[in-house]
């Protein structure tokens, strides 16, 4: 398989994580965010969208967007599953990775940011304002639904799930824009959990070819 | 079945077409969101991250998020099934849908245009312009995607599948914001397909109990 994906983008970490669960070797293909290399003709015809990552498969079928690309890896390579087998725990995990990929991450993008710069002129600190905001306000929320959830060494149960998988790149994008995790005591036991497993150390960004430091 | 959801929101919507998709017959539980009654106390027992949709099963469990519901419905009442059979075609499916659900929709939330206006101080017609910009950039995205599939009566194939669960939703909110629907033939094809359809028609806003003209 192949990958598609920028070391700072945090969906591409997300399929990292997962490849790396499944123990799936993959060609690690950059695509550089920052120098615009998503938008030109050449990732054009990998990805329509111009979105990282992309998993090409080994028959060259191309994939977009992390949640489909790790439940399209957890239905071809089963072992070991990043889903529970009951459709209420499955339900659960999903909720879970969607709170961090539906409601914090799409705020906190690049083009979003760029947008609130360029667009609409807003102060460097303001736009900084609202990064942290949405983090931390979604991350609260996350921290709610798992009090809700019996206790694990993970985000839910004792195995990492679909929900680590998200977790994690949104904690390092935290720390990065250096947003308070006071209260998140659920969230960060699970979030240190799963930097004690080699799968996570290996798939984060400073582990990656394009990585700059 | 119970759903607490609010006429005009879309995640809420999705769900509805769903579960008429399926057949399956509910309590409609409102949460009128501009009154802000999702952020009470009554509700923040049934949804602790506070947002709409959740689900309630007979058995009393609550499910949040509108993707993570639908794949529940799906799982437990499989008939029609809302997603393809096959790995790959699942993928697809879900790739479209995480499209809007991911890139396009969490933009053009009410709590984010309230942020821009309230904290960042936007005009309204640049917030306009958000909305409308995040919206058509990410239906071109949708557009450019299904180009590359096999035509069929819906986004994917000939029956409603979860992508059109999320697309029929995110076009009634870009009418509303008089966004430019031009040059999204495929996209708009599907989705009047679907509004032939006596699912989308009956979980459409204005059928619903709570419904403000």
């Amino acid at each position: 398989m192949k990958l598609h994906n920028y070391f700072r983008s945090s969906a591409s970490f997300r399929v990292r994580i997962a490849l790396e669960l499944k123990g799936v070797t993959y060609e690690y293909l950059p695509v550089h965010l920052v120098k615009g290399e998503h938008k030109q003709e050449a990732y054009s015809a990998v990805s329509p969208s111009g979105l990282v990552p992309t998993l090409v498969t080994d028959e060259g079928e191309r994939i977009g967007q992390s949640m489909a690309i790790i439940e399209y890896l957890d239905e071809t390579h089963p072992q070991p599953p990043l889903l529970p087998r009951d459709p209420l725990g499955r339900a659960r995990v999903r909720a879970l990775a969607q709170l961090i990929a539906c409601e914090i991450h799409p705020l906190n993008n690049l083009r979003v940011l760029k947008y609130l710069v360029r667009e609409l002129k807003v102060p460097e600190e303001a736009k900084n304002g609202w990064y942290r905001h949405w983090v931390r306000d979604g991350l609260l929320a996350f921290e709610r639904e798992l009090a809700q959830l019996p206790r694990g060494t993970y985000c839910y149960g004792d195995t990492p799930t679909l929900a680590d998988c998200c977790l994690v790149p949104q904690i390092f994008n935290a720390q990065r824009f250096k947003t308070d995790l006071s209260g998140l005591d659920r969230t960060m036991a699970a979030f240190d959990n799963c930097m004690k497993h080699p799968a996570f150390q290996k798939a984060q960004p400073s582990n990656c070819p394009d990585n700059e430091p």
